[in-house]
């Protein structure tokens, strides 16, 4: 059923005369909701492991919280504590639980003792170990219904369990718990779901095969904290402030933090597994990430749109680097996890504690803007927050003395979700007084109490329109209230899950052999894990003395390579593991760029297709701000013959890794015209010739800058195959060729053309090159046979660019 | 003579083995001082307008310190204080004056009473009104030098007088005033030069008749501001602090304020004709402009390489415009002029006393950095200073009462060149500690000591290296110290003069009548004049209060909109303020075209070119964040036959305001082909045609989802003109035609074709429009007449978009 909240009329400032309808659609809904009584029937909670830890501290306390909700309301309840350990010990430990349950302060004690009994009285263990058990418990169930003549509403599972135990119990109550027809079944997951994107896959595909999507109740108790769950009615209910806020042009940057003072003694077994990635930032804080980044759905309250806005989201995010992240580990750790895992002193653990990582956002809301997301253990405080800090685009004229917190607009402006803990204390919305008042429902939300001398995000309490929850909510008593009422926004779909994972998961690869920083722990840790963006590269603030020469974070300089140069068919050959001979690269490239700018007001690059220069495009795109994109031409070494829109088209390559991401002028990027007419490289259609008139009207003697060649295991170079009857010599500039490979049609550049460049740069990776670069490295100018060994600029320079694998094998 | 300054050897910290070198080269140095101290000659100082009120107060100051800087260095002085004022009075004047001369601090009384003794006698008051009196000047003075056995070294004439006096002076000076042969004439010109380009030029004209440009020194005394000539020292003497950091990836804003208490009363009749722009923006802010934005030349001392770099920094300049400029007029101001020039009470000046305005340098070094311009009268502080403020690119992992200043790189870090007055009280450069230790002159430049509860620019003094001058210097005794030591860099050359103006003059002419803001002057002020940016907007913060409707700080929504709604020939009319419609049909395309991707997966809209369409296209851009950019086709309604990057081509519109910020796919743009084998719009290379048939392979049926047209005051729309002899009828779908004015060959969609789109929108703005649109609401169906009454889309719809103006005159 759908709750009508009271609230949610209270809202509708916009429509006073809305009131009327909305008090008779109020009268309709009671109306229904009194029959409802009679129609609910039973709901039956199965709370599985529920002798442990979280089920002790949380689990419990949010049933019994359910219970105190709906009680009255037309279903009736029982709870079921099952767990592997004996039938007499698992009692005991409920019945000691089921004592300490607190009701909220507002409600008198004896009606606390009352309904606390009712809830007693309703809640059992049961040891639930076999299938056979979970047969009994269905009939239990089903007799008991029989008996009380109730019509069956549901069944919760609720999985308090290992996950090395999810495909046991979930077969068994697929096979022999489900609920009978007409009534739903909500099994609730907790983390961790996998451990990367395709462990988590597995387990999704397994418990795919015992339950619906729609059964399937994944839970991130993050979801169930008041000011996570705020963020999206915030933004809803804000819409006409927000819109032209919310968005690159306004907003500096997106802090997403959550800090912890404990560290992992005590579980280091599970963390040894996991590290702060995992545990935190790839569900937590990502779950955060998408609320903030998502396009607003029309409405917030349909989980379906929720989910599509958020996958949408996921889609938009920039794929994360080595140097998207810093890392680091508190320094009892180690001694921590040798201690409790029994490890030899020779054993040091990479797992990090603390992560720093920088986010952007693809897309035309938040390209630009760095969206920080960090968590520690051992830190010098506990607290939780989303701050969304915006642009100051103001000068003020008065001396700063006389600025007034909620007039200024160059005082900071932002927004911020306080999660919890922290000097507040509680959840809040923080909304900066220079910014707007904000709009939140007032029977939940209260503005917070003046606290003098209490500062947040550099300004004081006061600078805030500051607003707390009425009643204080504790995550988990949240969500049982949103599964009760199938609510499945706040849980984590499937897609949803491994679109998380699909992201994360390259980086942990990247990281597993990273050393992080070690750390005091605490305030003692000062400015160490003080971290900076350069670009797309994170590093810690200060350099560490003993990582100065050179230093892991540190973005990498060319001087900083180890590049072996050396000597390669007579011309100058740069030989460097693959990312620092791509670095090079791009900076020669750069460099290149600039200088002919700066002499001639252009730069005419001409770019090989084919899978080598991608991660070249991608580091020029990402990386090389003082590109001169504005100046510069791009042009095809060469092309195959297949519309420019198809993946397989050279220039498709060149859209996506680098025209998407920097800014060339459209009349300065030249395509190779092979689909003219409709039809692709009919030689009647004149294209090569069309693009050889078009390189000799802009580029000054034909003499391209710059061309980038690559070279394929036959010696072939450009689109120039061995034995071509085209291309290797003679007049034409541009030719259509043929290769062995499909598709067959090519136009390429001829060498004549290439070798009337000012700079000529080979680019060689991989270990299948070696044999070919050997060869190569021996036969004279022979360009029939090898066309590569045709490549020598008549006045311009050679250079050749080769990873180990393919220089040294 | 080049001075060797003890400090330029103390300086030389990268090179320790320089010392032997540069010891050497100071006795050299030494050793032709003590030659040249007989060589030197006599110099002549005449002071035109000696008993104005610059010269009073600090002219002969200046002249003074210059003798007290050069006496017994080897030449010989005198000093004629020169006006048009009687003898007798002259000399009583010129005596008080002298008298009242001071010291360096640090000078014995008994040695100061000495100089200015002899000062005193060296200077005399000289009548000069007509030509023979400056020959009996030059008679005297070679007289003189010849009874004293001196040779002449040069002349200098100080030119404290009205712009009007000064072509007749300078004739003088030049038929009958010039030094000897082998001896320089140095005239030193004070502003206003001019008051606006014309009129600079004009004077720089008629300047130049009787001068070389070498023999003119123009006085920007900012430019003798202490902190000001510093500041490509220090450029100079930090470049590898610098290097990294002054860059648009690093700086997040420059400011560049002068804040006068004063106002402008007793002044009003100078200052009604010049306004704050002209007195302190065009020639002060806008040289301090230059030497933050400028490159740095290598050799900063070098007075042609600074200046060459001073002119590539204009030309990169972006042209400023009417919205780039925030005004306003302190209250009184308007009573001031009133009585100061016997006005009647009708009268309102519209000088503006304050004036903000956003610079955006357009180079790769600066692009996207804010630089406010700020100055006014009034003001709640007497204070000058550039500011220049760096991004914060670090998140600091500790909360922030434990950030540390010279380590934490959270707080602000900003390099100010405070230039005098205000709280500090001095010139001064700040450096903040957590950027790094700057290196400046140790002989002329110490730390300023601490004052405990001084806050500077959002921190206390503590957070900054902060340096003072060890000798406090007037800006004119540096300036006259240059004049003597013909140091070029600190004046203003014509080419500059006429570059600065070149970048002013539009915006001085766009705002000639526009109406300040009133201000109450001083701390009252408030926030009054608080003002920001959004895009190249500047804007006050806040609305005054007749403007407050629609709400401030509220983006406008479609809802709000008093949009009328009609028709006009029989089909829907929108009409509205420009802003409104202009938003209104941004937000129709937007939803035609997510409804189009829906249905079809991609969007064709076909854009027109000229004015009209450029605020719409810069909405889009910028405002519209769900437009499904990477399924949009673009299309041209039509093009001028000029080169695609021609400034006149309307593709070029549609790159800078649309291409340059949103991501279409390349293979999405399709501009027309009238640039085709390098010719312009031949039949014969059939542009038209291949349009026709990339519109009918791409666009299903030849059907564009949205027209979007404009309406000439011929009634001539796309480029179809009436009586065109194509395109009005028939069926080719694209046609060249002729336009009426210039370029006169046009390609353009047909009339035909224009009929197939889904939808057709026609905007129509500006009261010249008025006419027109009166005559085609009455017309029929003829297109030959007025093309535009046959646009009528066969089965699609037609809307007319129309402002006010155009629609109700």
């Amino acid at each position: 059923m759908e709750h009508i909240k009271p609230h949610s009329l209270g809202q509708n400032r916009r429509c006073p005369g809305c009131w009327k309808m909305l008090t008779v659609a109020m009268c309709m809904a009671l109306v229904a909701c009194l029959q409802a009584q009679e129609l609910q029937g039973h709901v039956s909670v199965i709370l599985l492991g529920a002798t442990g830890d979280l089920a002790k501290k949380y689990l419990w306390q949010g049933l019994f919280q359910l219970y105190l909700d709906e009680v009255g309301k037309g279903y009736s309840f029982s709870f079921h504590g099952a767990a592997l350990t004996s039938t007499k010990q698992g009692q005991e430990f409920i019945t000691k639980v089921l004592e300490s349950l607190s009701c909220p302060e507002d409600m008198v004690p004896r009606r606390c003792a009352e309904l606390r009994g009712q809830f007693q009285q309703l809640s059992q263990y049961r040891r639930l170990r076999t299938n056979e058990d979970y047969m009994a418990l269905s009939k239990d169930i089903e007799a008991q219904l029989e008996h009380k003549g109730l019509r069956e509403a549901g069944r919760v599972f609720y999985f308090s369990v290992p996950p090395f135990a999810y495909a046991g119990i979930a077969r068994s109550i697929n096979s022999s718990c489900r609920p009978g027809p007409g009534a739903w079944l909500r099994v609730v997951l907790e983390k961790p779901f996998g451990h990367d994107h395709l462990s988590a896959q597995q387990l999704a595909t397994e418990l795919g095969s015992f339950f619906q999507e729609e059964e399937m109740y994944r839970v991130d108790h993050y979801l169930g904290k008041q000011a996570v769950a705020q963020i999206l009615p915030f933004r809803d209910q804000n819409r006409q402030a927000l819109d032209g806020l919310w968005n690159r042009h306004h907003v500096e940057r997106v802090e997403i933090i959550m800090k912890e003072t404990v560290d992992a003694g005590g579980r280091t077994s599970f963390y040894e597994e996991y590290g702060v990635i995992r545990d935190v930032l790839q569900n937590h804080l990502t779950e955060v990430l998408t609320l903030v980044a998502m396009e607003l759905p029309y409405n917030v309250s349909s989980s379906e749109a929720v989910l599509q806005h958020k996958l949408q989201a996921f889609r938009a995010l920039r794929g994360l680097q080595k140097g998207s992240a810093v890392l680091g580990q508190y320094q009892a750790y180690g001694e921590q996890v040798r201690r409790e895992q029994q490890k030899p002193d020779s054993f040091h653990s990479l797992t990090p504690t603390f992560a720093g990582i920088l986010v952007h956002v693809d897309n035309l809301r938040w390209e630009g803007v760095p969206f920080f997301l960090m968590s520690g253990k051992a830190m010098d405080e506990r607290v939780g927050y989303v701050r969304i800090l915006f642009r100051n685009q103001a000068y003020c004229a008065q001396n700063e003395k006389r600025w007034v917190a909620d007039q200024s607009q160059c005082l900071p402006r932002q927004i911020v979700f306080y999660i919890g803990h922290g000097e507040l204390g509680s959840p809040a919305v923080l909304v900066s007084r220079n910014l707007f008042r904000p709009s939140l429902p007032s029977e939940s939300w209260k503005e917070v109490e003046g606290r003098p001398g209490l500062h947040l995000f550099g300004r004081p309490l006061s600078d805030y329109y500051a607003y707390s929850p009425v009643r204080e909510q504790d995550a988990y008593s949240v969500l049982m209230s949103h599964i009760f009422h199938g609510r499945k926004d706040s849980f984590i779909t499937t897609e949803n899950l491994l679109a998380s994972w699909v992201f994360w998961t390259p980086l942990l690869d990247s990281l597993a052999h990273e050393v992080p920083r070690l750390y005091p722990g605490g305030a003692e840790s000062g400015h160490l894990l003080d971290f900076e963006f350069s670009g797309t590269q994170l590093r810690f603030s200060r350099q560490q003395l003993e990582q100065l020469v050179p230093g892991p974070g540190s973005a990498p300089k060319p001087s900083d390579f180890q590049v072996l140069r050396a000597k390669y068919r007579e011309s100058p050959l740069i030989s460097a593991w693959p990312e620092e001979l791509i670095a090079k690269l791009a900076d020669d490239i750069e460099a290149t760029a600039v200088r002919a700018v700066r002499r001639f007001g252009e730069f005419h690059l001409a770019l090989s297709g084919g899978s080598s220069p991608v991660p070249l495009l991608q580091q020029l795109a990402t990386r090389h701000y003082g590109f001169p994109w504005a100046h510069t031409h791009l042009w095809l070494v060469d092309e195959r013959c297949v519309p420019l829109r198809d993946p397989e088209s050279n220039f498709q390559g060149l859209q996506a890794h680098l025209l998407q991401h920097v800014r060339v002028p459209h009349y300065n990027v030249h395509p190779m015209p092979v689909h003219l007419h409709q039809r692709l490289c009919a030689e009647e259609d004149r294209g090569a010739q069309m693009y050889a008139s078009e390189i000799s009207a802009l580029v000054t003697n034909s003499s391209f800058d710059l061309v980038l060649l690559g070279m394929g295991t036959d010696g072939h170079t450009a689109s120039l195959f061995p034995q071509s009857p085209a291309g290797l010599e003679g007049t034409q500039p541009v030719v259509l060729t043929r290769s062995p490979s499909k598709p067959h049609q090519r136009m390429s550049l001829s060498l004549p053309l290439i070798n009337r460049a000012r700079k000529v740069a080979v680019l060689v990776m991989g270990r299948l090159k070696r044999e070919i670069t050997m060869l190569v490295s021996r036969v004279g100018h022979e360009p029939k046979k090898w066309p590569i060994s045709g490549v020598l600029p008549s006045s311009g320079q050679l250079v050749w660019y080769m990873d180990y694998e393919a220089f040294l094998g």
